[in-house]
């Protein structure tokens, strides 16, 4: 497995062409011995059915959520035609980092960061918004916390003429009005949320005037927002399975710019939030792995301070805060989880995927947390050496990646280590700027924290 | 001339191999009939000499500067090594745009926006910080205005452990902290000016205690921090020769992509502020056209509110406000020539780079100005089919490509349309936001405004 390469024999960047990118999304559930666990109704603690769930997402999207055996789904012709515009992503090999650790490792990393929306997130956005534009409707829903999710689907939406609300976290809305005026720029309309355009937003404010939002009211609201307007349907940007399927394009794209100048990875490390960015890295990769082809390591990352996979339970629990969305079985924290308000580092969601959940729990996947401070001066040393200043959610695989890397340089191995550099940092230097001004601290939640958000999860009959 | 290929015969993105990349930057003074006019010493009125500019640039980029007919600089190991990093850049075929036109034209534009630095401004910042750094120097000064060049240096600074003092204009230091805090996360520091740290800084806050400072004070106060300080010299990020050469490899990469299929120009596109990014995307093109080798239009665009080569006069001019550094003869609306205070779009500078002065003399190149809201409409359009949300400095060239393909579209000629996408506009959402606001117009000074600041112009003995 060690890699022997010399630098430059393999190139800076491995770009496949045109010909070579997928033609197909591959759906990683179809290689899973122990499927991911249905959605539940919260009403009946029975799966959800398509029907149910058509009422909130466009038919086609449901159909991808519920198959757990079809291994590849054809990407339509106009959706290949948009991934042209922004992908191939450069797989890049990282010389500068490797020479500036001293290590043995071969570093590689698969760069999302070069499209408008700043990450991997535009992936999906786009597949959303096409088969809703191809259901006929109107516009779509959704809501954005940090902004790089609405700024995707706004992106998406832009192209192919379809409406675009997004509800945005209030506290984000004020403070981040660039992002804002970016989704403005591709014709979105973008609301702080609470908002009183809905039922659940009105509530929420009258109970709690003076509140800045969360991402589990935003869902809520843009929730409320699809179903109740004729022509809507309510897309979101992780978490779920079709999400994960059209994000396979990261790995597959990986996986063929890996073959091409043939190494074969050791570890594959990714940030995990919801776990779009990474269950999209692994897919094929986890394949061969659980089919035995391939003898490699897979570790997720999360932030010290929003730790589900390494210190949350495996449960059934709601996917918003605001308890109308159906439950899903997932490593989470509590629904009523918050991150510490000092946490700057992204990967807020309190659960993760249930396809990453299950393979967590079936030890195919490992888990580290990591604490921001240490983040931010990975992701600092690694713009120095690399240039790209990456998002602080991406820094979370820079810091893991480079920590494996010295382990290397310590036993001597070149294994060949592969990250997903999921986006840059251009609309988080609010974040930069407390860490250069010693603002950060890392507040790692007490097990008292998470025994209250835990003790709220839902009793299933 | 005419180019018949149907849709997706030519990629959409069109990458040079790493081997195929520029391995000497061209000289396109070395072409030029009519030699660009030296620099003058103010004082003397004599051609400033290699030892008179060594005490303020690095010997061998005054070698560069003064060089009229080496052909070819061999680009050094490390300069290209760090290009790999984020070159070479796409030269991408709009499909997209042409689509959304309507046009017969095929368009093709060189983005040079995939880097943290947002623009082709690192292309020479890594020149001019390698051969500092070469000549052992300790460091290195600078001005920013809206802060791409100080970012761009930053990150060449950062890269090869070299000390970047930028003196930034105080207003966009304030307005603008998160390009501040790109450049001190590459370790650079930022002094706010005018400021107490210089003679001419301290001079210009008593003279006038409540100024916000301008490019023209900050170049003053980076080039006296350079002569005072051992180890240090000062670089500029635009107009001077050997800016314009290091950016040839724009041109250059962009007729290597073209070459592989098979496309000639017919008309070459570029915004122009001092001329880096115009000088270099034409560079091989021009040395073409001058020897009969290519029959193509080159027009550079600049906006209706700072029109040095529409309105100005080809003159000795000083290159800054504080008239401390050299006269260069340039087209020039004067060096005390200020932009309205509403102009959001860059390209700010009084004068234009001295080689592209002379070619617009000599009738090689038309020039076209634009008013700024046409632009953002522009921008605003290109975003929305295109993924990419550009730079304000880059649209004027896609205002001028996009009228150009409609005329196409009324003579139904299919023309190949080339121009230089230079950067991303992520820093510039302010000037989004005015826009969506309505908050901009088109102020065109007025004969009589020129004619004030053209008083002005030096007297040469």
């Amino acid at each position: 497995m060690m890699n022997t390469n010399i630098k430059n024999e393999i190139p800076y960047k491995i770009y496949l062409t045109e010909d070579e990118m997928p033609k197909a999304w591959y759906n990683l559930r179809s290689a899973m011995k122990n499927k991911p666990a249905p959605l539940l109704n919260p009403g009946t603690g029975l799966p959800m059915t398509a029907a149910e769930l058509e009422g909130v997402f466009c038919a086609e999207l449901v159909a991808q959520e519920l198959d757990n055996d079809t291994p590849y789904f054809e990407i339509p012709q106009e959706i290949r035609d948009f991934y042209k515009m922004y992908r191939p992503s450069p797989l890049v090999r990282a010389y500068c980092l490797e020479e500036k650790l001293g290590t043995p490792a071969h570093i590689y990393y698969k760069f999302e960061g070069n499209n408008t929306s700043g990450s991997h997130k535009l992936n999906s956005a786009i597949a959303q918004a096409y088969y809703a534009k191809k259901q006929g409707l109107a516009g779509v829903t959704t809501e954005t916390g940090a902004g790089q999710w609405g700024t995707a689907l706004s992106m998406a939406c832009g192209y192919l003429g379809l409406d675009c609300k997004v509800y945005m976290v209030k506290v984000s809305y004020e403070q981040k009005p660039f992002r804002r005026e970016v989704m403005r720029t591709y014709g979105a309309s973008v609301t702080p949320s609470p908002s009183d355009t809905t039922a659940v937003g009105r509530k929420i404010l009258a109970e709690n005037p003076g509140t800045t939002g969360s991402l589990g009211c935003a869902i809520s609201e843009a929730v409320e927002a699809a179903v109740s307007t004729p022509g809507y349907r309510y897309v979101l940007g992780s978490v779920l399975n079709q999400v994960l399927l059209h994000q396979s394009i990261i790995g597959l794209e990986t996986q063929a710019a890996l073959d091409k100048v043939g190494v074969k990875p050791d570890i594959i490390i990714g940030c995990a939030g919801g776990g779009s960015n990474l269950g999209g890295l692994i897919a094929p990769f986890m394949r061969d792995k659980i089919n035995g082809d391939l003898d490699c390591r897979i570790v997720a990352v999360e932030p010290a301070s929003c730790p589900s996979l390494t210190r949350g339970v495996y449960a059934y629990d709601f996917c918003d805060t605001g308890m109308v969305c159906p439950l899903a079985k997932m490593y989470t924290l509590g629904s009523s989880f918050i991150p510490a308000p000092n946490h700057a580092g992204g990967l807020r969601y309190h659960g993760m995927s249930s396809i990453l959940s299950q393979l967590y729990d079936d030890g195919l996947m490992e888990a580290v947390s990591v604490p921001q401070v240490e983040v931010f001066k990975a992701a600092e040393e690694f713009a120095r050496v690399e240039g790209i200043l990456p998002a602080p959610e991406s820094s979370h695989a820079i810091k893991a990646a480079i920590d494996e890397a010295l382990k290397c340089k310590e036993t001597g191995e070149a294994k060949n280590i592969v990250f997903g550099l999921t986006g840059t940092g251009y609309f988080d230097l609010v974040a930069y700027q407390k860490f250069h001004d010693g603002q950060l601290d890392d507040y790692i939640p007490t097990d008292d924290d998470l025994a209250k958000s835990l003790a709220k999860l839902p009793h299933l009959g």
